[in-house]
């Protein structure tokens, strides 16, 4: 079997919004993936010892072993060129690139991580009760978000401009995986509340929105379509 | 004025490492620079507070703020295309953005961050002093890097391939700050410091080789051209 004609296959976690990313790129390409949840916390993966970033998503697609989500989004993108997920101009790819690194980066540090790390990581590893202020100070956190976000869909159709990109698909990583232990605050902004219903209705969320953490059930609205 | 005609501004601090990297390449791209040093943790920065990421570096270039460095130094490598930092095939522009994800991802949460906090921050806000353990946890975690880096050097001229790219700025931007404190055991790997060496003896490093910072000395060797 030659390395072309391996199976794409994707290590990751479900409530990882960095293997969601990937995911949802993959899906929007049309491109078949094999998914393999790794349990890194238990620390028995040969597959990320092995990996120089030591954590999830890996890809191995054509032949090899990719790592660093928004590199290997950008890869698929360049290699997959339909539908494009990269505007054509340098200001406009600046744009995409600052709001994916925005969102994997200061959003991630100060709402997804925490959020997650306190009412999910805690309770799927045994090791420990929420920190009820970690949980208070990303709830604070991501209020301010919003706004700054709904300001921008103010003038643009998408996050990044005017077509849908990397950015949303960053973006929709964090919101779905918060969204489904209800904690985004939908009522606080209509702009991206509709933001959300129009990307999650793409049958290239599927996948995520179909996802069962064992002894965590999704929010009520997790999967529905028409959830405003 | 219009905004064509504005200087480009770079507010950045000496010592991180996203602010060297965006310093080198504009250097590189012979780009002229005003630079401004942000004291963010004084908290009066009006520029940064109305900066969605609220940090350094924002670069002031083409009539915008353009902020998060990676995105920042893509913009100016298709802005600016000679000489060029990243390769023409896909795989290779994926290994580039890998390595630059990795070094300001993985290592420097595991690297450079604790040890300049430890090191240099604290003693510069005046927050206390160094933990111990946090340090050799830094410099025991530089040693595995080392040496994972040097498996790279081992085939190929520059870290992310043939070609000198953002990937060897982005690691030269962590190992230099790293080195202004001699916290880096050249002595561990003569090929990568041969790297550094090639590196740095560039024009474009002169302007970093040049920073001092005001109660902190830096090591004998760290403007040096021939320091093997």
């Amino acid at each position: 079997m030659t390395s072309s004609t391996q199976t794409t296959r994707l290590y990751h976690t479900p409530l990882s919004p960095f293997s969601r990313k990937v995911r949802l790129v993959l899906a929007e390409k049309r491109i078949e993936v094999e998914l393999v949840e790794e349990r890194y916390w238990e620390n028995n993966s040969e597959l990320l010892r092995r990996n120089p970033a030591g954590m999830v998503p890996v890809l191995r697609h054509d032949g090899r072993m990719l790592s660093e989500s928004q590199a290997i989004c950008e890869y698929l993108d360049e290699t997959n060129p339909q539908p494009p997920l990269m505007p054509n101009s340098p200001a406009e790819r600046y744009e995409v690139r600052r709001l994916c690194a925005w969102f994997d980066d200061k959003f991630n540090r100060e709402v997804t991580r925490p959020i997650l790390e306190q009412r999910v990581w805690k309770k799927v590893t045994r090791t420990g009760y929420p920190d009820s202020r970690e949980v208070k100070a990303g709830l604070k956190a991501i209020k301010e978000h919003i706004d700054y976000l709904t300001g921008l869909l103010e003038t643009r159709r998408w996050l990044a401009g005017n077509a849908l990109s990397l950015a949303d698909f960053a973006a929709a990583a964090h919101f779905s995986c918060l969204d489904y232990i209800s904690d985004v605050d939908w009522d606080r902004s209509e702009m991206l509340m509709n933001w959300y219903a129009t990307i999650k209705s793409r049958p290239a969320f599927r996948g995520v929105l179909a996802d069962q953490i064992p002894g965590i059930h999704p929010a009520a609205h997790y999967a529905e379509l028409d959830f405003g």
